[in-house]
């Protein structure tokens, strides 16, 4: 194994949003920010995200003189510069005299200007001046030696209704069905409703004022929006390929908030093979009111390792909060040592940066009390801006052993963005609680309390490298699918899968004629129906001597193959199984029928981690809370071991280690102060 | 007493709308269902519902073909068909090529295509495609001897607002008004807010952007949808009436779902008198987490009698799920035995059918996990699939003692949807706790308790046959319905009454002087004024010794002629009488001045019962849960005894009957499991 | 002193609107009034307020002998009337020919006729009308001798997105901004989201399918909505001016609902100014299940004290309800005594009048059961009435002890409603938990219990007269006003302060480089963080000995020259202070650091009434609940002495008063039955 880096960096970025833009009637404000860059042990700015009307005022009139004194000023000090596209927002001037550029929604209201990532994505003329725009700023930054990366445009998401889109997605659709409307019918099961489509002109995207109800198209229209978003990227990267073919590039990712779990709004595993690096925005509501620090973390890990997983490879943080957001409920700033804490962990899940967003406090608009570096009091002694600070410094003093680290994972939980799509979309079980996202972190929380490090990946990734693959839920699956997991039991790999898996073909047809071949086969078992529960109905099962509460659903089963590892305890079907296991090949299937309580998940997994001899980052013994998480290269691991709770933690560290800021080696008993971290090498 | 059939079917129908359009392309899945069909009991299926696109691939283009294969496939094994025109969901072509058949909602937004149930009742192109179509199903179908029955159209409802229907409305008002402005603007209560209309064309229908405050036009503008949709209806039903006179007509009614209360959409007490068949889908939502499995069977039997009740004769159960919905926040499916005992209550009450939504599961789009009767699995082996056949079963042993047989009662309660209408609308008393149809149920629950029979009637409806009428909350009450109960009471009837009765004219308009002469010499009283209560206020009453506790509201009572029953007991009206009876003519009235806890109802009312000598369906003594319903003809009665609890029954026949089913005897103690139904003969 | 009185009356004004043009087809009606106001003890009528169709029932043709009429039918008891101009709302006829008269909504919708206050305050035709009508009235009655006041349209509100209106937005912002695009863009921060302004075409006013995050120019459209709002008013009253100058003028102001807090729609600071007297339109929901009786009581003390702070003289009760509203959730009629007690309150707080909304109930729409004197059942033997009339009576035998009395306070409470609209849209703190209006309130509430009067003033008012100002939550402060308020601390004022002070400036941008220096002066502090709490967060402070829990924010503190005198108890400023007191020149400055439980306000207040010594209205002790009021004039106070619980209260008077309306001398021991007031003279 060798150190990879993703960018041509060998130290851990620190820095965040830069928008001197806002600023460029304050000139003793951008002087006053290199100064405090420096004290703040930051090293990489984002620039330009927001400026288009800075960078063209007037149609065809540029101004790149304030952008060049500002990467000088950077460069000054060694400072790196992500330079953005600055396509997320449009000057009022441009919505004025080319309104094809502003959406329309789903109700066909077109939209005036305003706001922000709301551009058409099929707009001929947008895309024009993108690639414009795009070019002059390569031509003339391209080969600045503190340039690190393109950014592109920001935070892609949205979706617009227009008649050029509408047109596309016609396209596409023709595309795609070979221009075969019987194709298409049998796919969005058209005669129902008589919903068939007798020429393609009929068709009109979903819109809560005509049709919402051929989910067939609904997924269409949200692999379309994927579709023409990611075309519209790849149309503002040509020249950047063009122009400096070595500089990488990456745009923003997202999770869904305040749910914290992945982003819906697009195909990110399709998005994922345009980039060159995973770069992503997290904002977890820290010390809320509806879980516990630990359970949060867990969150942030799960959604860690789906980005790492993307490209198998480490990723940015390009935005996070020093402090506080403006968009919670409450906008809670990070309590003393929470960011410090909160950031390492990034960087122990694979992130080689910590960015922000923002550098400095917009003085006003909406965004004015977002947390920021730099508050409106200037002050470098700013309890935020110490905090950073010191982050910053530890930063640098772990770099050489964390850049070009990677992280190792034998378990692989499968996350699919059109399985959630459809499954939410799907008129049955519980309107409300099919939550296939938080399920999914609820089975990933099983390892996260153990240490046992997880790739979060797609269904098309490789399965023959994991001991153990986890694929809950996964109601929408191809026959592809179904043999391809039944290959990798076959192999040997051992699958874990759940009630609502397997209805739905990729059109969102049912199976016919029972559940999939491959799937009975592979779990020696069929569902029968699934029992979708009110909040106030109760049942049970026994698992190893244990009795645990089931919630929302549970599945009959039909036992054939199976052994039965728990069985219900009460309603009609009261003794039947509940949970199944199936030798087949050189592997084995469990099925679990139910939704249970946290701790059943806690206690099977344990169970199967000692069974597949599952190993952790590091040998060690803690309460719940404490998190150990490794990234590893040339035969050395940098291990993290972080308190996240708000207690004291003694702990027992059963193999010798080296703390990497103190040099000291650690071995047996160690006392983790509330949100304290430490970070050894093995 | 003859027996009188709906229909020239003397077996109880069993089967349920049949969408083969929906598979044309799965030859082998048509052919299965001719086998399933007949292992299932069923016999009788609605076609055609939403066939349209089938029907007339292209405009002016017909293709019958797969309709005559699927009619013979049901004739070839002795099945009937109810055949439906399409009209309930139009083609794609159709709304490109006219878009004046779109509805325009409310806020003037013209729709796009999609959905169903959504065209323009106005629309001449569509008044005449839809006699053109169901000319050519009747001339094709009329004299098929596997024809039962028609079905039109499919649920109606809904509005439009476009400018044709603007057009009707003020056509329909100009009628109304005899052409007079002063009689409109009287009517409306004009001058209000300065809303005198001064010229037709200034009328446009209620708004969210426009008018919503008066409640004279809001009113005429329910009345004008329901005319306009019965209008459409009679359009459609003109050549069928020509080709098929002898054919019988139906169209499917509705409850208001989830709160399962008569549907306030339409004015089915109009509707009623254009068709020759009532018939209704039925989706309680058993199993809920709000009311025990009795209550919500009670609402079953309250909508089942009015159904009944608008014909006064038996109904047609056309839609109803062997197992769960797809639209509730949970879908449950029904409980093993839930399917056989509320299928045969629907019979109890008067249907002569059990019909199914739908007979088999879609593949695709939204109501792909609607219960039907054959599932994805395509297997009779499914429990939901056997369980239909064992009823289906059942049912054909027993549709000699239930085909004409009719229901008898001696109880009335007025259920008025204009009354309903005008009272949602009231600005006034609780906004949120009206509850107009929940207050009916809960007065019908005490009758249903004690297997006491009553017909939910219209106010239009003949009281004379009636010993006991209840009319709750009959809030718009004309000057002639007044003198009706007036001389129901006088000719020797008994009235009960209730707080927010009498207050407005049939224009929504407050009668002026004081409660109205018949209702204060019939009542001997007058209500003052109405306290409405906020969840936490408390009040209570006394009678016959027992306190019960009052709810939302309270009516300060000035007692003339009548004897106090109850009097408050707190409050500045403490003291005062809370329920009243007055002898009046030959009758009596009572007037029940609070809402009160529904213990109160079951004991006034068990003492009027007695007072009253209303007999029960059958002699039978058991604890609550237990329903016990009769049909009768020919002076035989058909005694449906039915356990809706989830515990073992143990009940007392006072009588000796013959278990129709088994032959047997019985007479005495009757152990009845959960859901069990018993049907005997007296 | 002498006695200032707002109009030419002598006398107590009882009445209110009376809407005759409802009920000019039922002459007996009209007829009937005349005798009801007489035994209703009214004297004052406002008329004409939705009149517009009644008087000008064809464009261009009048009607206005129905009016000179019930004029002269009033005039001939003594009844004067208050004449409004019926711009409120239009004929139908006018919303035909003229759309212009119709808003835009913020969605950019044509809104259709309907409802009433939403006419365009741009149009030129309908400013043209409405000066053309207020001419008409004002040459025909403007002579009349029981003429008393006008009354402009009826609660102005609303907002218009029209063409007109954006233009006119365009020329005030251009008016503001010195036609300099700079200064828009400066005070709007522009280039945030590159939202840069470079033609003021391109302006368009807030959107939800726009614009919303621009908070500058979401500030500069509140404040020109206000200022086109008062600009219409102003139109209409230059013929009433012109031709009868002698009459003053009103327009009827309102609260918010329900929280019952000021009104944010509009700046009335502004309005104020504009008018000859303030009327306002209360409907407190008294017996709500929120609150107990004394703290809404408080709340309609705090509103009535806002309003008559607005001209410092007294104002009218233009609208109130003898019984209940219509638009609650829970519609409750006031208890017997209510309306005495709660009419009392207004004419103790320094209402002229007390007058409904409205005279008798109207027939028919959606105003039907709002409460009214004359119910539908026309009878002076009503409860309702029965109060009314005992009201009137006894204001009749007060007139001469309260008309020309003035209020008197040495304390006052800031309210600004452009610092409202500014916190409510900040994005930042809780989103939910702002609270201002209630904030306020609350600290009104402190002196209230103590019956120490409170002048609840605008930012612009002279502070000189004070003892005490307190300023909660002003988080939008110019520099201006901070120096005033130094100003006023230096000059030997004690000032109060809280959390979230002093943020912003009058464009909503932060202040730069921390706390504004003249704040810091004189609090002798500064606040660095304001943490924001969940609801489930705790902590506390301890002040003299005691705990107080605190509640949503809590700000940390660097106290320089101030005196702690309360610390926090926990989380990572535990120990650091939370309230300061800095002695400045010849006052002092207090600043309370966190949102604290009432109890605090109490005792934290109560020692401040006692170190300044200021005193409460009447020495006299009670429990929680009873108020104490007084008016002034010429050395004489009329004091009223209420209770406003539903118990009885045994008080004690340490003073020697006489009973205004027995004549006897009252000292020591005084019971009061619930709901009783007493008025005596000192």
């Amino acid at each position: 194994m060798t150190k990879k880096r993703v960018t041509d960096e060998q130290r851990l970025l620190h820095g965040g949003d830069y928008n001197p833009d806002q600023w460029l009637a304050y000139p003793e404000i951008l002087k006053e920010d290199v100064v405090l860059m420096q004290k703040a042990h930051t090293n990489t700015f984002s620039i330009g995200i927001f400026a288009w009307a800075a960078l063209e005022p007037e149609e065809g009139k540029y101004d790149f003189e304030w952008l060049d004194e500002v990467i000088e000023r950077i460069h000054s000090f060694g400072g790196r510069f992500i330079l953005a596209t600055p396509s997320g927002a449009r000057p009022a001037w441009m919505s004025k005299a080319h309104p094809e550029v502003l959406r329309v929604d789903a109700s066909r209201r077109k939209q005036l200007h305003g706001g922000r990532h709301n551009h058409c994505f099929s707009s001929p003329y947008y895309r024009e001046k993108t690639q414009e725009m795009n070019t002059k700023l390569a031509e003339r930054y391209g080969e600045h030696p503190a340039l690190l990366m393109w950014h592109i445009s920001n935070e892609f998401g949205g979706e617009c209704h227009c008649d050029l889109c509408q047109q596309n997605f016609r396209d596409y659709l023709k595309d795609k069905y070979e221009n075969d409307l019987d194709q298409l019918n049998d796919s969005w099961w058209g005669p129902f409703w008589s919903h068939t489509i007798s020429d393609w002109e009929q068709i009109e995207s979903p819109s809560p004022i005509g049709e919402s109800a051929v989910h067939g198209m609904n997924l269409d229209w949200r692999r379309f929006v994927s579709h023409q978003t990611i075309d519209f990227y790849k149309n503002e990267i040509e020249p950047l390929r063009d122009i400096t073919p070595e500089i990488p590039i990456t745009t923003n990712f997202m999770s869904d908030n305040p749910e914290f779990t992945p982003f819906t709004g697009l195909d990110y595993s399709k998005f994922a093979k345009e980039v060159d690096v995973i770069s992503w925005d997290a904002y977890p509501a820290w010390h809320n009111d509806k879980e516990d620090t630990a359970t949060l973390a867990s969150k942030v890990g799960f959604l860690n390792d789906h980005f790492y997983a993307m490209k198998d490879q480490p990723f940015l943080l390009m935005e996070s909060t020093p402090s506080g957001v403006n968009w919670h409920d409450v906008n809670k700033a990070k309590r003393p040592g929470m960011h410090y804490l909160s950031s390492m962990q990034m960087l122990a899940h694979g992130s080689d940066s910590v960015l922000y967003f923002q550098w400095r406090k917009s003085r006003g608009s909406s965004e004015k009390f977002h947390g920021a570096v730099v508050d409106h009091d200037r002050s470098p002694e700013n309890r935020v801006f110490k905090e950073v600070a010191r982050l910053g410094k530890a930063m640098e003093d772990i770099s050489d052993k964390v850049v070009g680290y990677q992280r190792k994972a034998k378990v692989a939980i499968i996350y699919d963005v059109e399985n959630e799509w459809a499954l939410n979309d799907a008129q049955g079980f519980g309107l409300k609680t099919k939550q296939y996202g938080e399920t999914l972190e609820k089975h990933y929380q099983a390892f996260w309390d153990k240490n046992i490090q997880v790739d979060v990946i797609s269904k098309e990734a490789d399965l023959s490298k994991y001991d153990l693959v986890i694929a809950p839920m996964l109601y929408m699956m191809s026959e592809k699918t179904a043999e391809k997991l039944q290959d990798y039991v076959k192999s040997g790999g051992t699958l874990v899968s759940t009630y609502i898996t397997g209805l739905v073909n990729e059109s969102d047809l049912t199976h016919m004629g029972g559940w999939l071949a491959p799937l009975k086969e592979t779990f020696g078992m069929a569902p029968l129906e699934t029992d979708t529960y009110y909040p106030s109905d109760e049942n049970s099962l026994e698992y190893n001597g244990k009795i645990y509460a089931i919630n929302d659903y549970a599945t009959v089963i039909e036992a054939n193959a199976a052994s039965e590892l728990a069985v219900y305890q009460s309603d009609f079907y009261a003794g039947k199984p509940a949970v199944t296991v199936h030798a087949y090949g050189k592997g084995q299937a469990y099925y679990i029928g139910a939704r249970l309580e946290e701790s059943f998940l806690e206690d099977f997994y344990g169970e199967l981690i000692t069974d597949l001899d599952l190993k952790p980052a590091l040998d060690v013994t803690h309460e719940h809370g404490v998190s150990v998480q490794a990234r590893e290269a040339d035969g050395l691991k940098t291990v993290f071991i972080m308190n996240f709770t708000e207690d004291l933690q003694v702990i027992e560290i059963n193999e010798e280690v080296t703390d990497i800021q103190s040099g000291e080696t650690v071995h047996g008993r160690l006392v983790l102060h509330p949100y304290e971290v430490r970070i050894v090498e093995k």
